[in-house]
């Protein structure tokens, strides 16, 4: 039996999502039509909705549905902190954390030469803008720890440093909890090296 | 900071999915949103298709975008064997090992009266209509072999019975490429009882 197209459609747009293969895939498009079609329908409205409403904030570049996003638009933050990070949802870790009362800015992705993203192709000369405003004393880079990552925060060091700003870049180190037996070499290694006096 | 609201309804609506819990809807909204707005587009798209297409065939009641489905309309298929499965995706999987070649109907549920499904609330009247058509001679029960599947296969071999209809359940035992040791002891002990002379 071949599968009815429309039904098709939905397992192969399904599959798009991250983590979900052709089995889980085929799985959530019965379940949606057999047992939970009011599911299915508030899905694709959820969708259209968030397409339309989402937008950047004007300040920090995150998604926001107004101009100004809840963090730039709150008075009691620290206005001289800028901390940079890839994508919201670092931000909204970072946020959870409860340890950073500054502002932040949204790269929306990192340099990936190799994917063919380069300088242009992330919010960079927003950023520049941004932390030359003159409120900003400090920028905390906070980009992953992957190559692509790292190789970001390097350049996008220079050219803050160059611009007179201080420069910070989020520690690497033991988890807290961690056990040495069970980190990483890398890890432990970095933990040696910037071990700090107590 | 708090989310914005279309972002929130959009992991909300993925979570529902099955398989899918919060960290992962969080995960896949935001792809959907950074990355891939078109695979959003699409899928909502996809799920309103879906919604507006799918039927159920006249005949055998699995999903169809048609009055009667593939299956049904093949007229190489023996009529005289009709197979009963709970769901479409049953369905599926017994075409994928070619080794049936009549029809099916499709209950689209199981009796389980502790969900508060009864009779009334699975396709069994139409079942009995079409198995009483005069050309089924055989009626082949598919359900599953879990608690609910056997019930709902022995209350509808009562009632096909009873309408001198022969009927037959797929049989259980060893899975094929199965080793005694890893088996479970249930499956072990119905492949004893249930032993054929060769």
């Amino acid at each position: 039996m071949s599968t009815p197209p429309s039904l098709h459609a939905l397992i192969a747009a399904l599959k798009t999502l991250p983590g979900i293969g052709p089995k889980s895939a085929q799985r959530m498009a019965f379940h949606l039509m057999q047992r939970d079609q009011k599911g299915a329908a508030d899905l694709a409205t959820a969708l259209n909705n968030a397409l339309g409403k989402l937008k950047h904030c004007s300040l920090c570049n995150t998604f926001a549905e107004v101009d100004l996003c809840d963090v730039c638009s709150d008075e009691k933050r620290q206005h001289n902190l800028l901390c940079v990070v890839e994508m919201p949802t670092d931000l909204m870790m970072l946020e959870q954390t409860l340890a950073f009362h500054g502002l932040y800015f949204v790269l929306m992705g990192r340099l990936s030469p190799l994917d063919g993203i380069g300088p242009n192709d992330i919010a960079l000369q927003r950023l520049l803008e941004r932390a030359s405003d003159g409120v900003v004393e400090e920028v905390i880079l906070a980009t992953n720890f992957t190559t692509e990552g790292e190789a970001t925060a390097h350049y996008l060091a220079e050219m803050l440093r160059a611009r007179g700003l201080k420069v910070s870049r989020i520690a690497r180190g033991m988890p807290v909890g961690g056990e040495l037996e069970h980190v990483d070499a890398g890890t432990l290694a970095q933990a040696m090296l910037e071990r700090r006096s107590v």
